[in-house]
């Protein structure tokens, strides 16, 4: 089958032209600072469920514009003192789901968050987080809302509610805030790169097959979407090319990776034709912490590493997190 | 090629069992009532063109909530009088496009409006009019944007926009009050049958294949999207079918057929797997007003008549406007 | 979407009409009495991990043939006393995964046996387990294998599997042999079927749109592979038709659920195209048991309840086994 | 995978109700008069090959119009007084290729012709025959040539031709022409039904899985072309409905086969979605001759009996020339 | 979505290898010279329609061979002196519909005539012309027609008829003879460039993503029809390759590129997969006239321009023709 | 439509990378030793049929194991003195099918072998033949049986029945052993290449586009199955990489090609996307013996040069055993 992208050699020597813009980290630092100031409070709630090894809890706290944003929040039934925590983020369509679909980090010993993801939560997992103003989650199809304008822009809103999502975690007295990381395949790698670019208080990154990023070489190599969606919006509005690249340069993953500075372990997959490898490696390569690796699966499509980079993700984690 | 629903005489026989909601009058007269309360200006702003045989006009109408809706108004050059209105509205994921796209009822001396499509606009021809609050036009995707409740949900919106034209061009000069038309097919059809079901002013209504008709039967019939949105919705939030469908007697042309009064002209294609046959004789069977006809298309797909139920439009509206 | 199979209520009232062989039992008596004969010793290596909730050991026993079978065997680590056991066999193509991939039975105070499946565990999940003799897992493609035949046909080895799984933990002295289940999804629904209907010890099955049941209707009404490996077979070897058809008898599900008695919570899928509604049906309505139930997910596909039906699962079985 | 038209018992009971012209005879025999009355040679020229068992001639006929038709003749070698002949159509899209890709006929003794097929010859198989004028051989897509009066259409000249094959062969002195049969395939079976019922010469007719035949429920019933390019036609010319299906009565398999009275054995597919069952069984139910047969296929698409029917043929044709 | 062909600045690079024949000027000036001296006689009927401000004329002038070629011919009815005039052919397929399905030349102050397309005319669009002999309309497929002799092929027909349909408005007493415009998209395209390369009288040439241009790149870059259809001939007849293109070297886009003169207004889309791009810019850039200007749309495919690029056709030869 | 692989010149210069094995002679030595050792009888059932120029005989001769590997013998009725022979190998899924099937080398005077094919023989023709233990022919999927292990792959079994096929001929009174050819396609061509390499006996070899060479690339380019079975297998494998290349190179063609010694006749088709050109190329260019011809088929897919091909060998043969 074969590869839609570049191979090695030549894929891990690729650097995205990408240009960060100039006022991309006071966009970013406005934008987080305006969150916070509208505030709002932070509610968890116990769940009851069969499960006996975990604790389960509702969690609702401000995103952007203060909005509701759900998550569910999983710990150990059998701990002591502050657990290093992992946030996890939902790839494209995905919602938190139920509690009981992911165990592993919660079995292992972590606090896990599962955000739930605005307005989309319909796709291959539910989720109920609307983006609002009059929507409750609804099928995917976001790439291109507000795009004519950085400020309108979906992702503006979804990125911010990630680093709200830490806001609300960091101060409860089962964190341990020093040991926070960030994880999410695909569009929850996106998110992922976006926090770990903005907030400091990551101390671990693992984006799996990052979406988001490299917008410009993404459009010409993914086979399928939702890249797709940007080239067809661009096919109708035949005027409006510069402007939705313009745009885009405000929530690139490789502008993120640049100012990122938390270790962090990727996966890339070279048959991937929904993120096209060069495109991961573009993050990658750019990316600013010094303790950083990248697993390659090369006979992969999208699904990437799977378990096996889940195993990879515990081994990593464990070994910086002292777990 | 197989029939993908019923064929004669099973088709023609075929009433839909969909029940029109005891408040559904009610519901929606509040919700115009609550449109115009909050009002808004119209503006016309007369745009250079090469089209000598036209005079173009780039309008702007407060819809629901007040928010700005686009549209292009043509009227013929060579003019006297008040003239006859035709109010078209497009079919999913289109906009309102380029004023030239479309001259045949200004060449027949009719004023055209061509409605803008809020959140659209992108899909097979441009539109520029946003659905608040934080969104410009993007691509299609929004069968269940607000879809568990009546009052959120998307065509709330859309279907207003629809009234609220009318609100705009019925007291300029050049309009003939007592000669207004609706039409569009498609998702156009469907905004044509809920207008005339709400806007005791239309004087004739023109659908071709509507969408948004029938939704039970719809989504257990048709082959392909947009009905399809709702099924993946449903087939994620496997619990909240019967909230769904609640939302969807709202909504049905089936419901808003049984209230219109206007003459009334229908087209249907027997090979149409996006909007099938019976649902859209199920408004057709349900339509409240006695002159109503309906054309077949036995071979045709969803592209339905085409230029030849155009020809037969401009024959039989001719024939009730005196044009 | 066309639902591809009967919808209610003429699904609910399906009655397959295939005919249990008169040697049916005897058949399966004397197969399981050959594979207990040959005997072999069980192997619990415990195996190291992160998952600190959970006792992990890599399970080989003696299945059809005295052949090695792996299983992941998962205990909680905090536990007390005897344990009601959960067995669960992989759909068509997958095998035993990795231990962390699913934990919620574990988490939920149950042992935890995920036996492999012989020959395959390559399409979507990974196994190790061969079908002898000459082969190490591969991809699928088995339907056939050994179809002129009933005793080399390739489920009678596996089906048999799954009753030697039974027989290697039941002596176990973590396991109380009184609360014993079986559960899986599609193959996995299959093998379910089978062993409740072979094996006395069972006190609970779980089948989830399972597969390999009602073979006549099904290879009329699936649209999708693995039913299609038959209809292929028998285009090709145009004289064989009734000899594929006699084998087939000795492993459908609704002969092996004319058999079961004990309690069931089956599921169903009414747009699932690759294992037919009325199939499902066809076994739910034979199946002994008087404590039967099914759920219904309307606009589903094969992927069936997915979380929503492991939720119910967690409950329905905690309210037998008094967890 | 479901089947795309009837089963038994219904298959059986299925008769068409295509009504045969009142002047078909009458049409047929004045096309086939003006065919003979423009006359022309036939040449047979020998060709040097390998195939030592096989004698092969490069035969040109005067077809429809006297334009000149290709053919193969293939004797045995070993050879004895005159032989039964076998005259073959081609499917729609081949010619009549090489003369070693089909050997068994000649090897079993016959005299064999395979003719080529005017303006197709380029799809499956290579042709050397215009269809004039100005057109070599060219890519299929013949269905709607003409059609819009019988005189016109393709078909008046390919049938044409299948007729004047036999005048060309009936006159040598190593035919016997009390022992004609004629066959083929898919279009091949449709002009062998149409030869049979027009030519009293045939005496033996063996049509497989045959396409023209009971047009209006075949482009109702056929999921792939080419009796979709009918539909496509009457999509486009959407006023010209009646006036296809008039002119395509002259050309129907059915009514053909109401007309012939040779022994013939049928073949059909229950799978096939090219040439859906009903719509052969329409054939041969009208099919006049008394000494009938049909073998039945059932998991077979339109490929049918592939060699199993080749096998029968020879064991049903030497029984009926004594071979 | 991966670019098909050639980007920038590759693309604009590319120089087309085809040949001009040594005696290409000579063999279309003979053919045009036969065609003329067959003669026959134009024929106007005014067409009775609802579009008041268009008078619209049926038209039947002499092409090829004398055949009778239809066009519909629409003035302004507000009119005064000689008009410029806009000939358009058709996509592959297409025939020349409805007058009322184009206006806007029309409505911009132009004689239009809409050419029909011999032997197509059914698959997007309707229409009437034959191909003789014994054909009517029919449905395409008509790349390989008599490819295997130049003077038999298909488009030496089709490109005669569009200097004919010059010869017939040419005289006429409302055209301004030194203000001809040809235009068309795709087939309409290759049309335009072989009138434009033939025929001096053409003063403005408009072709859209043109098809039928640099045959051997285009046959392996092309991932559609009707490109395709080539390249299923030469893989049955493999040993007519040299044939075909020998034969394809006399209808080359690029050839009669070389001889045109008029000015030019070409356009091309990156992402179309039917007529790739660098075949349109091996046309462009080899395009004799000096006046000539390209748009490119990156992120389109087939469609290309679309009515984004109508607009600027209407503005370029606003400019040329003093409208 | 894009050429999937390299075209000229860069294709005829390719050179396969795959490296033979030290000990890859003496694998297969030792191989064919132990299958020799086992022995076994060879049985020639004469078969009645209808073909009288041929006579057909059931052949079953020990294979790999001593297993019972069935094939058909056909001899020339016509016949005198020892004859030259060959044996032919069918692609992937393919059995021997029926004697009538294929003529031309009979016809043509040759003795001929139609070897069927364990365990498959469902796909396209059929079989009988089984690979033990436990299964009858079945449908393919058969490139990952055994894959981990070189002595436990498939192809171990498969190729080693090709030599003894030979064996069980070579010493029959009807055969001269001097004049043994082996031909095939897709994988009955990489059969050809392992026989001829192998065994010295094989005086000529005529593998058409053969599939089971160049592993490494044509996992790479490969757009369809079967070398897509690789993909899949090594996707979910994801540690087994290296393990499934070095069992693959002991079954490479390449390999084998430096082996043989025979003059070899190979084709392969440029627009191939199952045996991609390159492949075939890196076969062909390490082939070892002197006198070796390719024939290019450029704008074919995987069918090759198809009958134009047999011509050729037929011509070719017939040159080289003096037929």
């Amino acid at each position: 089958m074969p590869f839609p992208d570049l191979i090695q050699p030549e894929l891990g020597a690729y650097n995205s032209a990408v240009e960060t813009p100039g006022d991309f980290s006071a966009f970013w630092a406005s934008t987080i600072a305006e969150a916070r100031a509208i505030g709002g409070t932070v509610s968890m709630e116990p769940v009851a469920s069969s499960l006996k090894a975990v604790e389960v809890f509702d969690v609702t706290f401000p995103g952007f514009g203060g909005h509701p944003v759900k998550a569910w929040l999983m710990l150990p039934t059998q701990r002591s003192g502050r657990l290093p925590l992992v946030v996890q983020f939902q790839g494209y369509g995905g919602g938190r789901g139920f509690p009981h679909e992911q165990l592993h980090w919660t079995a292992s010993g972590y606090a896990y968050l599962r955000m739930d993801t605005r307005g989309q939560g319909s796709g291959w997992s539910t989720g109920t987080t609307a983006d609002p103003v009059g929507s409750t989650a609804s099928l995917p199809g976001v790439m291109t809302k507000g795009i004519l304008d950085r400020h309108d822009y979906y992702y503006r809103r979804l990125f911010t509610d990630g680093v709200r999502a830490i806001d609300a975690m960091v101060a409860q007295d089962f964190v341990d805030a020093s040991r926070i990381a960030v994880c999410g395949g695909s569009q929850g790698g996106g998110i992922t790169l976006a926090v770990a670019g903005i907030d400091e208080r990551v101390a671990a990154a693992m984006p799996d097959v990052p979406f988001l990023s490299d917008f410009p070489r993404a459009v010409a190599k993914a086979q399928r979407d939702p890249y797709g969606e940007l080239v067809r919006f661009m096919a109708q509005h035949r005027d409006k090319k510069s402007q939705v690249f313009e745009t885009l340069r405000y929530f690139d993953g490789v502008c993120f990776a640049r100012q990122a500075k938390a270790p962090a372990l990727f996966s890339v997959a070279l048959m991937d034709d929904i993120c096209p490898a060069s495109t991961v490696y573009g993050a990658y390569n750019a990316y600013g912490g010094s303790d950083k690796t990248i697993h390659e699966y090369e006979f992969n499509n999208h699904e990437g590493g799977g378990p096996f980079q889940e195993r990879e993700q515990m081994k990593w984690l464990g070994q910086r997190f002292g777990v």
